[in-house]
């Protein structure tokens, strides 16, 4: 008699995204004609930028036509876009080492089959619940380290051994972005015990600070230890046409395996998957021509001015705010002590304000929010406003 | 200290699709002027039909504009695409119950999470290699039953009691389609067991002959047994762009399960997927109009036109051969009892004809090999001209 995976049972307790979902919708199904202002979205809004769109259109001439027409590709990529990236950001990589994909989700937590089962996986609190999720969905044995508050938010190194660490960097929800230093130090912890990092990255567009690198392979030794994930979903608003890519370094130190992982690894790819789409690779290759950096730069400036008028109007009000730096998004205290969804409830029925209670990321978000800075400009200007409105009247 | 998942090594030893692949480009090193004609290949090639490549230019235009801007869309699919599949397609199912997604391949081997890791999972011999492979690469316990040349290459009812069974019909490789009966005899088998049956149905635009449902859920009770995957691949040649679907009826016979599979899965698909490209779901969504119809009908005819004449010209040559009707592929046994990889040479090398040796697809395809219908109509009458003037002269 077939019989459901256990593990399955867990999730009806969980505390995703769509729960914050769920409870915007009752209010807007009592409260119909309520303008909400969106500061939750944890999506790009800006269109695809010009060059871009006009290779996704020969692309899609091409498929229009016998002479041009294209069926399954490579399941790992196709090289005119593999050479791009090596070219634009992993010179010091091959072919063979990168992975072209439909998504950084379903890469980073598909890339755990790569291991033994009873590896030992470590996450952060908070962080992106995904990962942790997926982890007891499979069953894998998972241990949550600190990133509270009480280390500005920061990844702490463990002090127990793992075998695969997850990192993320510029990190969502918080915004903290790891320097140089810390990031090293979490290389030379894995070197130590011979553990992988799973470096979630793709937020890597957003960072402007100095001391911050921009891949965790501008550290030395990452290649031995770290497999790097990027997406094209915030870099060229792809987040609808899906596009991803990760390296998998032929240095990767992992026991019994001599220099063939990416053999192996590339067999599972061509096992389950059969290629991201022509299209959305075509349109990805796009992105690195000089005008097509020019448009992204905009973009991510539009989205860096939004996160400063919002951080610098929140710490006006006195609010304690991490991230909007390096990254789009906002790690905000609440006031008076009020739990993540207390103060969630409140924007959204007070000053009808969508946010994201911090809580859903890992108890160590409890009493913060996250805001994002991806949403229009006419929006955030609102919400400031509002908050100004609010807060000023209460100070008064 | 991390370590690989000891399952991989066993991949060293597949015989997958690949390893023809590497086979065909050594001869082309060695021959690099020779034509080859592919009657290997088991991908479309007819361009994407006019009102879908239409769609599809008004969605890249959507996204280049901010008001009419997609990013994220829902992990299991727009809703537009799923009411156009259940009118067309589904009426019984309801929304709920159909999944969007990026390729069956992947669909087919995912959902083997929703079941329990000891389930007994039943493939058959000869059958499509991936389901089997995925299997042994996860460490599930996996068991092959008989669908040999014995049995017309029609999979036989098992004896034993399985929790999960793989079909395909029209059948990859055989071409072989079960009957209404056949079919019957499943749900009726995975009914009194309580065995789940994963339908991979991609096929079904192939089928011509009256007695072969053309999906399973004509079989009474079906909905009770069977998980269906379609996909956009060959319907509208799509195979590049990527688009799929499989339906989960909320009748489902799982234990333990009181009603909610579509809950719980669908909350697997959020955590690990977002969604598939909204430019396909567009263009798969105006493949059911009338003038896409029309269209989709000509491709088709095409496809079946060809393995028509491949089929009449073998017969005339005295093979034998199985497939063809319902379906773009023929399985054809090899003359003088070669085995699959002599005759795969032999054709390779003396007539410059690529096939698929029927071996790679289980002990039970030796002696056989697989030609495809989906090549062009040029191809396929050299290759027939070819075959006809050796075996003339070798009669002679």
């Amino acid at each position: 008699m077939a019989k459901l995976n256990d593990n399955f049972r867990q999730m009806e307790s969980y505390n995703t995204f769509n729960t914050v979902s769920e409870k915007i919708n009752d209010y807007k199904k009592i409260y119909p004609s309520v303008e909400l202002l969106d500061l939750g979205v944890g999506d790009v809004t800006r269109p695809i930028i010009k060059s871009v769109i006009k290779s996704m259109e020969n692309a899609v001439e091409e498929l229009s036509k016998e002479e041009t027409f294209k069926g399954y590709g490579a399941p790992h990529g196709y090289s005119f876009l593999k050479e791009a990236i090596i070219k634009h950001e992993y010179k010091m990589f091959s072919q063979d080492e990168i992975y072209i994909s439909s998504g950084t989700k379903t890469d980073i937590t598909n890339i755990l089959e790569l291991f033994a089962r009873d590896s030992k996986i470590c996450v952060f609190n908070p962080m992106y619940p995904i990962y942790n999720e997926v982890c007891k969905l499979n069953g894998l044995n998972i241990h949550v380290e600190d990133a509270s508050e009480e280390h500005n938010f920061v990844p702490q190194i463990p002090h127990k051994k793992y075998d695969i660490i997850y990192l993320c960097s510029p990190c969502n929800p918080t915004g903290v972005a790891l320097s140089k230093e810390q990031l090293t130090n979490f290389v030379n912890y894995a070197k130590e015990y011979n553990a992988i990092i799973l470096y979630d990255n793709v937020y890597e567009n957003f960072i402007t600070s100095n001391n911050v690198p921009k891949s965790i392979y501008e550290i030395e030794d990452a290649k031995y230890v770290a497999i790097e994930f990027r997406s094209f979903s915030k870099r060229i608003s792809f987040s609808g046409v899906r596009c991803s890519y990760y390296v998998i370094p032929n240095t990767l130190q992992l026991d019994k395996l001599k220099g063939n992982i990416n053999e192996l690894w590339k067999k599972r790819v061509i096992l389950k998957f059969n290629g991201a789409d022509y299209i959305a690779q075509k349109g990805a290759a796009s992105s690195y021509t000089q005008d097509a950096k020019k448009e992204i730069s905009e973009n991510i400036s539009y989205y860096l001015t939004n996160a400063k008028m919002l951080k610098e109007a929140l710490e006006e009000l006195n609010f304690i705010v991490y991230g909007g730096v390096d990254s789009p998004y906002l790690w905000v205290k609440t006031k008076n002590n009020l739990s993540s969804w207390q103060y969630f409830y409140f924007l959204l029925e007070e000053l009808n304000i969508i946010v994201i209670p911090g809580v859903i990321f890992g108890s160590g978000g409890e009493n913060y929010i996250r805001i994002s800075a991806l949403g229009n400009k006419k929006t955030i200007s609102k919400s400031i406003k509002k908050l100004r409105a609010y807060y000023a009247k209460k100070e008064d």
